[in-house]
């Protein structure tokens, strides 16, 4: 999960109105491109990664379409099956994830933009490899 | 790709003898994952990844579905869509990565074990992300 979010209050998007419907743009994401242009600037400034919680956000699914089609598809796509399925596909724009969390019914129960070099979740925690060397080093001396 | 390829004749395997068939272990299994050991207290105490051509080894097609069964299945798994397929699984031992390269009608090219916090193909080039950084910004641009 991303440490690092981005405090909602920082982006200035606006209320989307009650009369607002599902496939009609809010005029909230091209406000959101901005941010994530400055979380980029912040990754290359500082190495330190930020997220989005697009839920969070008042954002319609025409929203969602629209950003989504503006940052395109990039090459690396990263799943991780654990307690339901996570996605995390790079988009065109280098350093910029589509974070999508399901349940184990498949249902998506969050979605971040995550912006890194490497999503947090791609990376093996040093102590997890130190346990795994272990069980390793065990199987082989079972071998041997 | 690895960058950091673990020198082949470092690895203390046996010849596959001529007359070994594809079903038959050739007993070089059990070497590679006390290789593996040493690639990740190398990974632990100096952060430096590592990898192995598993096509340059005298290993048969049962060395590697053995080698595969010890490692187990990781909860991680990244796919690169790049002039043909890649995959990169994790292993049940963290920072062990299987990795498959295929070309564009399929076949498998390459097969390597990374051995690394996360495989090098998976982290986006600094320079990549300021050139969609630029991009990002252009776009912000004409939208408003």
């Amino acid at each position: 999960m991303p440490h690092n979010a981005t405090p909602l209050h920082a982006i200035p998007v606006v209320t989307v109105s009650a009369g607002l419907r599902a496939g009609e743009l809010s005029g909230n994401a091209p406000t959101l491109l901005r941010e994530i242009a400055e979380m980029l600037r912040r990754l290359l400034a500082t190495d330190a990664g930020s997220a989005i919680d697009l839920q969070a956000l008042p954002l319609t699914p025409a929203d969602l379409i629209w950003l989504r089609a503006r940052l395109g598809e990039g090459e690396v796509a990263v799943t991780l099956n654990a307690d339901g399925d996570s996605s995390l596909n790079e988009t065109a724009c280098p350093g910029v994830w589509w974070v999508t969390h399901r349940n184990p019914q498949g249902a998506v129960v969050s979605e971040f933009i995550e912006v890194a070099y490497v999503p947090d979740v791609v990376r093996a925690p040093r102590e997890d490899v130190v346990i795994g060397l272990e069980s390793l080093e065990s199987l082989s001396a079972e071998l041997s």
